[in-house]
């Protein structure tokens, strides 16, 4: 569920919600008694980076994620008192057939309550990034699941688990500052004010990481 | 809504979302456009340290403050294109009938569903805490309204603002480990493993906050 809140009806972000969020809480209430009882478990949930920092466009989504994060923080120290873990496993952009539908969504939505600005924003601007940000920095659904295995197998699981290195900064800078100042402007001078500078790191990185995959298939049959 | 997971509706929790998320949502629907268009306005709003920081025993509630946190960080950078502000106040511990009102619901609560080892820590444990910790860290309604008079008033306002400087520490922890396990270990063996020097902190707090109000009262009427 991407674009301006303004375009959004309260039934489709309540959908979204009872998903994400109401999902999880269910399944919990299912499991975790029995996991307490037999003082063992490891309860392995899917959030993402927009759990840890909002981004433009994704108002609700991330609320949601953020939603999943404050639920499982709570309930870990309680899980914790009997021997239960729980991981939240946190994915940057995932390419895959979910996402190509998104866009597909986006771009057929009706979008007739949102002022001509705040389109161009939307359209002209966070689609077009969007898509070369997915390019760059987006993992397969393999990545994630391998990763995903990796907390799953761990002696000590960790409580947050972030699968894409490349999107760590984003996350960091927002601990740096508690008034939240910092990443709100950094964010801004980046995608507003110095877009050219974005768009050609974007592409240094893109660089780098064709290198990183290159590399990687070379060693894996040398 | 405090409480074990296993003890509350999901129709409960989703009028909690109703109110404390989606009614967010709407009014923010409602006066969005509008400051877009004036390219001037100021949104404040009240959320929680709950909304940084999970708690025991305050899953659905303190998840609900997070989705808070995830929607307004998400629309800040939408927001100051437009020269917007948004501000989150994260007060900690207020002492209001509202907060009676819950002690006395999570009193008389139906618990059948609930094992007896996560009652015992539920009544005899954290509600005991809980009252001591209202007691010590709690602010007046009056105090958070004059923090949030001095956010509505200051030129550049701050993204995030806690009203309270005595829970920093906690939220601080947070930012010290993007593993999440140092803020749940450090909780764990105070609340569970050194409950008498918690028990000990709190007086000592206590006895601090008591002299602050005490010295600030005679320099209100010298």
């Amino acid at each position: 569920m991407i674009g301006p809140v303004e375009s959004q009806s309260v039934a489709a972000m309540k959908g979204l919600f009872d998903t994400n969020f109401f999902g999880l809480v269910r399944l919990v209430r299912e499991i975790f008694p029995d996991m307490k009882r037999r003082r063992r478990g490891h309860i392995v949930v899917m959030s993402s980076v927009l759990g840890l920092q909002g981004l433009i466009f994704n108002d609700i989504y991330s609320a949601s994620k953020f939603a999943v994060e404050g639920f499982c923080e709570s309930l870990a120290l309680q899980a914790l008192k009997f021997g239960v873990n729980i991981s939240l496993i946190e994915p940057g952009p995932v390419v895959t057939e979910f996402e190509r539908k998104l866009y597909e969504e986006a771009a057929s939505m009706d979008l007739s309550a949102v002022d001509q600005e705040t389109l161009d924003i939307f359209q002209g601007f966070y689609m077009a990034y969007s898509k070369d940000v997915f390019m760059v920095l987006g993992q397969s659904p393999d990545e994630v699941a391998e990763h995903t295995a990796k907390v799953i197998m761990v002696e000590k699981p960790p409580f947050r688990y972030q699968t894409n290195s490349l999107y760590t900064p984003m996350t960091t800078l927002k601990h740096a500052d508690p008034t939240g100042n910092l990443p709100l402007n950094a964010f801004h001078q980046m995608v507003f004010q110095h877009d050219r500078l974005f768009k050609a790191s974007l592409s240094l990185l893109k660089m780098l990481q064709w290198r990183k995959r290159r590399d990687v298939s070379y060693n894996k049959s040398p």
